[in-house]
């Protein structure tokens, strides 16, 4: 069992994830620094080796076939080295100042198609929608269970973005508090509306899309932009139009819109850097049963969206120490280099 | 001239380096995704090189020799890539939306000693006690220029934590906003001395020494720990037990106790783990003539220290869309490995 623990000053959690536990020759070059190379012709996320993960605990496939059976398109199994693990959450428990809780969640791999060399980005536009639709499908099934206050959903493309398995995938972790970042975003979007007297998301978009040298790509539903203070070269961010609150949410033809303009950006990143790592997010508003609570207007203010970020520089001292960012390309150069030509 | 952009809703400010900049083919793995390697056998930190680096700053060197030749121990040059410039504070503009304002501020190198192969923890004692003497000197200076807010100083070592020369070398960033990490830090400090009456750091360092399961190591006047909240395997954090706000603060005597405390872990997390690349970070309050003005009672609430980030893990998908830090080694762990035998 993992532990959550608080940070007095900062307010951060931390997972302290003793599952995955390491000791220190397991960090020494000559002892395995990298991630055990994978054993060539080998992979538990391949079709046929279904046996290799936990048992599914959801799956679209080919009627007549069975769970852990080929005949998927997109498979959903639990994380075998788990950072949460299901059950009651337990109150939180005291070390003299310092505050902990055990770790309490749910974390799953969505297997994102049986072939291991195709990329999400490389997927007919409709397999992407569907690799969307099963993470509506998890994160209501999740969001259920009132425990959970905070679904995040991710990708890990490449060692260097933190992937251990090179079968793409994303996952999908279920927090028993709501986290600081996504704490930070409804504060940050709340101060904004106040200002702005209507969504900052919805502000935002309005004038990039009056402004264009930060557009990277739109369709009917969606608008992909290099964001204004982006943190990492080549940085973009996907909003949906229609301004909504909840992933969960968005409707059929946004999913296949979604999943449309995904596939052209993501292919314009590969065709510009050279098939970077990446760290792709979702970003949306806690469990609607709870937050609608706490945030009685959260639904008017906050505004889903995916964030695409390249891994091409490193996170330094400067960055630790202060919370800034140095980036080399401004956003204006990555839109330029990043739109269709 | 580089350029300063706020995120709007999360107030997270991002340096667009223009001084820096990059075009795609830069980050392409044929194209150079590495930086270049150095030329072997010249370096522009070594002594007898010191006309490579732009003119120096400060240096302590031997009576009789002159500024920018060989003879000095401890040498300070500006960055000759700054991520900010020296110059007046432009008022903040705004395009749209949109807050911004010209990278003003300072962006300076602490070249440690002349010899390429000596790390930080290799040098005698004396020699560590000047480098922290020549950030106190530069931090004292700086910030007698009030348009500087906040002095960072921070040392990359290994191409993995973000260094580009392998020379031993700290950085020195001065800018002209105090930073949202400081600030979460002075509010995090402010709303836990509402609920201790006392320092949180005090308290924490007080509990620490009682609990001893954290402890790495201590000396005349510092504590090195392994935080409760340890964001990455072997972090540690170095306090000096005298409460004090402001490094610049610290008495001869502290900073040759610090040099040794610094000496002794830096040692010891070589042995651990086998020299990893690691962040060093020094966290204070923000420039005393400006701090006590807006934050009345800071030297009561802040307490200055040293961080030691090792880098043996990715920043991923979850960290990034959430703020949590999943750290697979618990620093009790930690700290028995890295405690002196």
């Amino acid at each position: 069992m993992s532990e959550l623990r608080k940070d007095l000053v900062s307010g951060r959690w931390v997972i302290i994830a003793t599952e995955r536990s390491k000791r220190p020759d397991d960090f020494r070059p000559a002892g395995g620094a990298a991630p055990p190379p994978e054993a060539p012709g080998f992979c538990p996320f391949c079709e046929g080796n279904e046996a290799k993960t936990p048992p599914e605990v959801f799956a679209l496939r080919k009627a007549g076939t069975g769970p852990d059976t080929p005949g998927w398109t997109v498979r959903v199994v639990p994380n075998k080295f788990p950072a949460l693990t299901p059950g009651p959450p337990p109150p939180r428990a005291t070390e003299g100042a310092f505050q902990s809780m055990e770790g309490r969640g749910v974390h799953e791999v969505v297997i994102e198609n049986p072939d291991h060399a195709l990329e999400l980005g490389d997927l007919a536009v409709a397999h992407i929608r569907d690799v969307f639709r099963v993470f509506q499908l998890r994160i209501r099934a999740i969001e259920r269970d009132l425990h959970y206050q905070y679904v995040q959903i991710f990708k890990n493309k490449g060692r260097e973005a933190g992937a251990s398995l090179s079968h793409p995938h994303s996952q999908l972790v279920a927090t028993p508090i709501v986290p600081k970042r996504i704490k930070e975003e409804i504060y940050g979007a709340d101060r904004m509306f106040r200002t702005f007297k209507e969504c900052v998301f919805c502000r935002v978009l309005r004038e990039e899309e009056a402004a264009g040298k930060r557009l990277v790509a739109r369709n009917a539903h969606f608008t992909a932009i290099a964001p204004y203070a982006s943190r990492s070269p080549f940085e973009m961010a996907v909003f949906p139009r229609r301004h909504s609150a909840f992933f969960t949410d968005a409707g059929e033809d946004e999913l296949l819109a979604l999943a449309g303009i995904l596939k052209a950006v993501l292919t314009r990143l590969k065709e510009t850097v050279g098939d970077p790592p990446f760290n792709m997010v979702l970003h949306q508003a806690p469990n609607p049963a709870l937050s609608l609570k706490s945030w009685p207007d959260i639904h008017l203010k906050s505004h889903w969206h995916v964030e695409i970020i390249p891994v091409l520089t490193k996170m330094a001292g400067f960055e630790w120490g202060t919370g800034f960012y140095i980036n080399p390309v401004p956003p204006e150069t990555a839109a330029q280099f990043l739109k269709q030509p």
